[in-house]
């Protein structure tokens, strides 16, 4: 005989961690037998360990030995538990039979209920109950079910007979005796499937503890831990329950319920019920379930009022669980004659908005330590907080599915260009920007837009990248649907959506909806965020700063806690219309006067544009980096009509076609840009560097506190850096001496460059700061460009080869061993060196978890991410990343 | 008075070693000493050391203590010894004073000739020599040389003053008294200028001194350091030497001589002389000198003849000199009433060609050792030795200049497309390929061709790689010349060149000449360069393969001494005319089956390829890249007719427009490519591993032994790698037991992604080898598109910040550190990884020192380098590089 336990009864089980009672109990068990523990009213029983499964499937589907005998004794003390004995004539017990694996699979495995009824029994508990319908009717059910899960016959053959035996009427309709007839027509259905309907309940029991075992295993099952990343060795436990029921009559009822409020996370029970009811019903919404009391604001009678000694005594056991699990518990609950039992308890779920609500509360009710609070928000769950959502009850005509690029939904009419939007904007008419892919270009209308909608493009492309900036909801990469520019339409499907008609799309899901659909506005909800983040900023070592191009942007960074500028992209500076000109003449210009005419008309703009920003960061410091994309980015696309833009320009459209012609690139992304501009134009660079000293002892002078810090792109060889540095410093004491004034600036590069990792040292010579610009970083090190990428990202993704983009989730095998490389050699070369991150990755939580761990001062992030970033930093410094 | 010696007579200075006496007394001074020393017949005379010249120059252009009395003693000692005296009225001792810096600036640098003349010594220089006219000749030359030289009166104007006395005559018909005229009138020119021309000897000798210190710091021999690398600090010495008359007459005379044969290499003295001249005459070409004897082969008297016993001397001086220098001399003598003096010796300048021969005969000789042989030959110039040159005495007109992509010169009649190569091929006659660039379906065209000019493109642009791997000379990036293929011709300054016409372009040097152009074609000589190679074999430990894509380019890379092929691209398989038609076919399928039957059709193609590489390469491994570039390259690009490829693959032309845009890319080279295929349309990599294996096992059949390596290209994450294996290993056993044969075969990747050398050690436990793809691994690392890097690549060189192309000279700061990491991750990965390189560095010395440092097995470069990777090898292994 063995001496492995296989089954413990709810009040035998005792394992040394919650962890481990649940990997051998399943999670069902495991609550079962704490609530027991407990002292709650838990219908008595037994659970089989996942062990025995486990065993099970790797000796070819037997029991393992001592198994039998246990289950004979855990029922034998059931049966003394329950003063009631399995297949008794007289007091017959009856039992569920449910699955409970270590992970929830909602809704994967089997349940049989009502398990010990036979052509005696029944008439046993229609004696007992007094109630001969109620007894048919059971045993109608567990015939059933037993069919379907255990012997395999398919339920819909079941309904079949069901149906043409009602004739017309619903079963619930009939009355004992024809359920009776019902019942016997169901076992000879049985009876042609090869089986006669098992009599003896041990049997019963036996068959239906092998197919829930079975169940584990289905191909189903199999394919929801697959996709779900659930390891596929855990086995299910089986729980052996006597039954109560719900369905008895008057004093009876079932029904869930919460804790708190699952949705906005305010205390109290949350849940309905069911009278005359049992478990199923509710599942099956047939009828239409009642509320616990007023606090649900919802028509119908209360549980409280119907039964308010059983919901009193709900109420106590809400304290009770609250108490001993320290979180919200979603529990199920049954009252028999008056009597309530509980049947589940686990924790609840909840949205984003309802965790923060409750961790906040629960410090403040000493149930739990700032620090336990803290490490039950998922930091990415806060991003999702700040958007509006598509209503969870609304209807909605999915057309097409994209990536979701940038969170919360976003509802307009359509438009196709920048222009459209602003003259939808000036009637007032909320628009969705929709492209190939969008450009520089774009941007202006993209500010104006409620969201956009891309057909092209990936998590990175363009498009993606300036609308999380924004925290505008975007879609991108739809290849769903076909846009076609010159008919101002695009197709979706069946679908043709022309410019002016209404759509909604949700850049959480990817999801683009025909029409108008109901959104929910977030809520802050009295600040509990703020809070959460507070006690975040006290725990975190890196600090958090925002990427931010103007200075409104700047100052919505600030609102949500950025503690300075970590990348401003001056590039947007000269996509402003007078600027734009001013640098396209600069490129077309043929002599130097030229040039540095038009970089003085640029100069002003610059430096208006930088005052802002200065102004918004007072006393903060600002990131600022000098022009990166290739001069061929301002010149006329395939779109403009470039005779125009020539006249314009004054200059010939074949002079501008022969500037196009010698910029074009083969591959932008590793081209003639960021500080191969500066060394080969150092002009532009050195306008940049007088506006900002300019701006800098303009604000200086008001009485502000300015940091600036000027960053050089792209730098791979120290010497770029050492030329530029010297350039700006020189500028930079020009002005200030023209000023009279005296500003503390730093002048620092952008690692992105696998180069610039390698040879970190000696460019830390030249720097005061690096900043590693893990996108760029990224693609060059995985050889991947973000608009290019979407060709196979998906093959890959379902290969298992990539699971995430690595431009959305940091690479910490790869990228991470050249930034780990860089911020070495950054210290070597200078020792006082400021460390930090701009870029997708600043709040991304595995990017920071890697950057609190090497050791780097701040990250920075698009605002709408600063919170989830300051969670994350402080996750970081509690080891929880 | 000061210790230190600043000038040392001829036979006193003793250095420790070579390098010390020649950065302290020059190489003329150097030389002289060591020729005294020897015994030779060198005039007497001192030098004053660059130590002088640096303490001149670092204070304020004054002498140091000690020299003038240092001079003074040295003048004395030459007096003595030549027994005359400096400003004698009886036997008046003339010197010439002559620079020689360490490093040799030729003609940068200033010279003082018969220095002691004056209006006395004339007289008695008359009188000793009989010979009135040959004195005021002199003085007359000194007058010049010196108002020029050091009294800064521009030569032009004694050349007026000359002109008008002779009146139409020539001055060499001036007799005695006019040339006494001529020079008083020259001395009348000086005082003009505010100078008493100087009688007093020493004064000339102290001002002579001073002029040429300061000609080391002119700005020519300043800009000429710069330009070729010489650091700026040398300073130079002054050697002052009696001086020595070749123009006394009949038994006087001058000349230059080499050792051995410069162009050949052969042995035996090789040089030309001048009866009755002085040595400026020789430089000057106004009389054309005459031969040293018959091994000439041209024309005139020989010295051999006309002074027999000088002729003697100067062979036998020849061997002294070899045996002292171990190396090619080149020397200048002089010869004074029939003794023959020598007035300089130094290491001869020699062809490619030359050099070779001459370290092989030297070694059979005896003088060197192989290994010092091996070290004299620079790895790099035996590149040049396999191709055609401009012959060097051939006229030229230069239309154009752009980078020398691969050496050699071609002549042919100019073509721009690929289809007139072959029509002209057709007709027998040469052509050029001039293109604007050139793309992967222009190869036909340039295998058909002399060679290749393109007006964009970089070191390593399509066009220069292809042809490097040609060994086809090529000049790429000539921005001089604007193409127009509509009207096929191009515009070179002034000149239109059309289709037709006669061009010559010369690879080595980037120069693009009109017309045909006299060329040399390559002379193996007699196997010295397999010699010198077989040499370096011996010492190699590196391997070297080469890059090879069909049979018979392997052919030609094993005659080169290739031992395999290390990188076989597979991709120009698929531009065979019939294979591009499937491929397009495969591509544009919308259906398996269609893609399949495609694939079909491209097997047997790749098959026949495969058989006579392998053939070709019978015993040796050969690695074959399975296809490395994106899908839309073998889609027709904007020149090709759209419609006709539409009809022609029997598709809509709208099908064909579409799939063309989607597979658009913007950045290519980071885009849907290499294992990215392989991964999203396995069909592609598993019919070019069918063909492999079906060629192996027939082959194999055949009775030859073939060691396939199949290489998987672009791998960053170990699973591409992993999943690519086991299909390629499922292919191979499947054509194996077909065909009943065993082939031993390798399957690896190619490391050219940052990250994979960054998890080398994961993606090594699937690889049987790595070859490090440093061409896009450089790319990559720099963020460095070699098609874009030519728009700021020349201001980077000028600035200083990349001397050198890293795509032409290996990164080893940047690049090696992740070659070394790639190298140690992968032996933990697999202790027994065979690894190599492939890609441009394979044949770049610099490249290959760095490969054999870090333990490679092999490197592999284009069939043309392989020489040059093998003596770079040896290099290697003997500590040279």
């Amino acid at each position: 005989m063995s001496h492995t336990r296989w089954a413990f009864s709810f009040d035998e089980a005792s394992y040394d961690s919650p962890e481990e009672r649940k990997a051998h109990l399943g999670g069902k068990g495991s609550g079962l037998a704490q609530m027991t523990a407990l002292g709650l009213p838990v219908p008595p029983g037994f659970t089989i360990t996942t062990d025995a499964c486990i065993w099970f499937f790797s000796n070819g589907e037997v029991w393992p030995e001592g198994l039998d005998a246990q289950v004979d004794a855990a029922m034998a003390r059931l049966e003394e538990v329950a003063g009631k004995k399995f297949g008794d004539a007289d007091a017959p017990l009856l039992v569920s039979v449910r699955s409970g694996a270590p992970v929830s699979m909602p809704g994967m495995m089997d349940t049989v209920l009502n398990l010990g009824l036979n052509d005696d029994t029944v008439q046993a508990l229609a004696r007992q109950s007094g109630n001969a319908r109620f007894a048919w009717d059971a045993y109608r059910r567990f015939v059933q079910m037993f069919g379907d899960v255990v012997l395999g016959i398919h339920y819909t053959r079941f309904a079949r007979v069901e149906e043409e035996f009602a004739a017309g009427r619903e079963v619930s309709d009939l009355d004992a005796g024809e359920l009776q007839e019902l019942t016997g027509k169901l076992k000879q259905l049985v009876k042609q499937h090869g089986h006669d309907f098992p009599q003896d309940p041990k049997e019963q029991l036996r068959l239906s503890i092998d197919a829930v075992f079975r169940s584990y295993n289905s191909h189903r099952a199999r394919y929801y831990r697959k996709t779900n990343g659930i390891p596929d060795d855990t086995g299910t436990a089986v729980n052996i329950q006597a039954m109560v029921f719900g369905n008895m009559g008057e004093g009876s009822g079932t029904g869930v319920a919460f804790t708190r409020n699952p949705k906005s996370g305010h205390r109290g029970l949350f849940g309905e019920w069911l009278p005359n009811a049992q478990g199923e019903d509710v599942v099956a919404g047939v009828r239409t379930p009642l509320p616990l009391d007023e606090s649900a604001e919802k028509e119908g009678l209360q549980l409280k009022e119907a039964m308010p000694e059983a919901y009193e005594q709900l109420q106590q056991m809400r304290e009770q669980l609250e108490q001993h699990y320290r979180d919200m518990q979603d529990i199920e609950f049954t009252i028999e004659n008056g009597t309530l039992y509980l049947l589940q308890t686990r924790t609840g779920k909840r949205t984003g908005q309802a965790a923060v609500r409750i961790v906040v509360d629960m410090v403040e009710e000493g149930l739990i330590s700032r620090t336990e609070g803290l490490g039950r928000i998922e930091p990415k769950a806060l991003e999702m907080m700040l958007r509006p959502i598509i209503h969870p009850d609304a209807r909605r005509k999915v057309v097409a599915k994209g990536l979701d690029a940038s969170p919360g939904a976003a509802c307009g009419r359509v438009v196709f260009t920048a222009s459209d939007c602003q003259e939808y904007f000036d009637r007032d008419e909320p628009t969705v920007l929709v492209r190939i892919e969008t450009s520089p270009e774009d941007i202006q209308g993209m500010t104006l837009a409620q969201g956009i909608l891309t057909s092209r493009g990936g998590q990175t492309s363009h498009a993606a990248v300036v609308a999380r900036g924004m925290g505008k909801p975007c879609v991108v990469g739809c290849a769903d649907i076909t846009v076609d520019m010159s008919r101002q339409l695009f197709y979706a499907g069946d679908y043709v959506i022309r410019k002016g008609d209404w759509i909604t799309i949700d850049g959480g899901t990817g999801e683009v909806m025909e029409g108008r659909v109901e959104m929910l506005e977030p809520d802050t909800d009295g600040g509990a965020m703020a809070t959460l983040l507070e006690w975040a900023d006290d725990q975190a070592r890196l600090q958090v700063r925002a990427n931010a191009d103007t200075g409104s942007d700047a100052a919505k960074a600030r609102a949500l806690g950025a503690q300075g500028i970590g990348l401003c992209r001056t590039e947007h500076m000269f996509f402003q219309p007078d600027a734009l000109r001013a640098m396209r003449k600069m490129i077309l210009a043929e002599d130097p006067r030229t040039r540095q005419l038009a970089l003085g008309e640029i100069l002003p703009i610059q430096r208006e544009m930088f005052i802002e920003l200065f102004e918004s960061m007072d006393g903060l410091p600002v990131t600022i980096r000098l022009l990166d994309p290739p001069l061929h980015e301002f010149l006329p696309d395939r779109h403009e009509d470039l005779s125009a833009v020539a006249r314009d320009l004054q200059v010939s459209a074949d002079r501008l076609r022969q500037r196009l012609a010698d910029l074009e690139e083969a591959n932008p992304m590793l081209g003639h840009r960021g500080v191969r501009v500066g060394i080969t134009t150092p002009e532009v660079y050195r306008t940049q560097a007088r506006a900002i000293f300019e701006a800098a002892c303009r604000v200086t002078a008001d009485g502000h506190v300015v940091r600036p810090e000027v960053m050089i792109p792209l730098v791979g060889i120290p010497d770029e850096l050492k030329k530029m540095r010297e350039m700006i410093e020189e500028e930079a004491g020009r002005v200030m001496s023209e000023y009279g004034v005296e500003v503390n600036y730093l002048v620092g590069t952008m690692l992105e460059l696998p180069r610039a990792c390698l040879l970190a040292e000696q460019i830390g010579k030249h720097a005061d700061f690096f900043s590693f610009g893990t996108n760029d970083l990224t693609q060059m090190t995985y050889g991947l460009s973000r608009d290019d990428m979407g060709k196979f990202f998906a093959d890959y993704q379902r290969a298992g080869l990539m699971p995430d983009s690595p431009l959305a989730v940091f690479d910490v095998d790869g990228v991470g061993q050249l930034v780990e490389m860089g911020v070495k050699g950054g210290r070597k070369g200078n020792p006082r060196i400021k460390m930090g991150v701009c870029g997708e990755h600043g709040g991304d939580p595995v990017g920071v978890g890697f950057f609190h761990k090497i050791g780097l001062d701040y990250v920075s992030c698009s605002p709408y991410r600063v919170p989830v970033a300051r969670l994350a930093a402080a996750h970081a410094a509690l080891g929880l990343l």
